[in-house]
């Protein structure tokens, strides 16, 4: 399977981004863009994106990358500034990884919307599980 | 209206935060304490509570305990990081205000579940909107 | 030896920590308390504490509390947010552990100056070095 | 005065930037290069420079990156995130403007050392000071 087909099974069997709406657009090596399209749910008391919502998209970008060297990887931390208020539209979150050593590893997330406004910036790290010598099955990848 | 009314209300008008289940356990001026029962739905594809769901919770504590003082907060950015997976239970996010100026004010957000172990620490900042003196009605507090 | 003995070595071997003139005042098992006198050459061009000195303090309390439990801990990740300009007198840290596991931990603490204004907030985590069986001696705790 | 004379001038004035020996390399609207030269000084109990003295780099080139514009900017927040530890030689940081507001602006600064080794990223948040209409002169600028 190429990192592409992983990429969409690993979404597919995320309950979270399926109930999110997010859709990926493209995956490879330590990148990877989704996409969600902004609906009623999605909004606060405001009528603007939650920053609930725009985390999970980062997030869901964040993970994809994060898990496309075939080493099951956990997020650890993340942190989000936001700078536009996003109402409508498609946001799109393009994740790209920083750096990455044996056991960690660390990825930024854009999101944009679809006038390519800049709406809000993510930095997150991951923790790389290793792979036992006798052969583990890793439960995350089926 | 008391501050807890006033929260019950902005949570009831929050889409997002609805469609997620959160629900107001008690608020008072700089502080909110919020619930979520785990659902499927919250899940990720290694079938714990997704990042974007904790975050989410942690958000909507951090948004009552901000806008409790009659100013409209709009978050400006926010850190999460993840101590122990979550999987089942009902979980439980308590904000408290660390400080505030005229302009800033930042939130810290721990989470736990229902056996008080400690799941993530979220650490948020708003920017506090200045009323107006032309006695601007703010739309965000009818 | 005791934590707080341990704790005394580690900063008198911190170089960067001598030179900022930082201080222990305390520390035990998950806990630190630091302190710093603010000199003219910790200010920035705008003649108040610079950031990277209020960090500096800051992260010299979450490494003493880190590395408390007898098991090296390298810096990860930190963020700071800060709330009040500091100009002069003793600056004081207080770094409490929120939660550990075998690999990671997370500390949040608090600069607050001698009247008792809440300077910054700092929340830090650590990877946790796993001894190895064959009985490795720990470099960084002779 | 060019941004670039500006920026010598801010870090020239940034007592602490002087004490870290940090320099300028290049600076322009919304994005700046600085350096640092390891020195003893700068590294922690373990021999590798101090988290304290990366952020204190990274910094500075989000200080003068955010004051570009001609308008006093405030660092609100700051968070960094260490991929491989620092012993020796040049250390270079670059910061870029992700977007800015009215209020707000954002900057992501990467830290390498002289073999392009990516050590540290940095994503900080400043306030932008609004000029009154009275020619208030903005004391940090003079």
């Amino acid at each position: 399977m190429t990192v592409a087909d992983d990429a969409e099974q690993f979404l597919n069997a995320d309950r979270y981004a399926q109930e999110n709406g997010i859709e990926l657009i493209e995956a490879g090596a330590g990148h990877a863009r989704v996409a969600m399209q902004v609906q009623p749910k999605h909004l606060n008391s405001h009528g603007t994106v939650h920053g609930g919502a725009l985390f999970t998209l980062a997030d869901c970008a964040f993970a994809i990358a994060s898990n496309s060297h075939g080493i099951p990887a956990a997020a650890i931390n993340a942190s989000i500034s936001y700078l536009t208020a996003a109402r409508e539209g498609r946001l799109i979150a393009v994740a790209e990884e920083f750096a990455k050593s044996k056991r960690l590893a660390s990825y930024t997330v854009i999101i944009t919307d679809e006038h390519e406004n800049r709406i809000a910036i993510f930095q997150g790290m991951v923790f790389r599980k290793q792979p036992r010598d006798d052969g583990e099955k890793d439960r995350r990848r089926p």
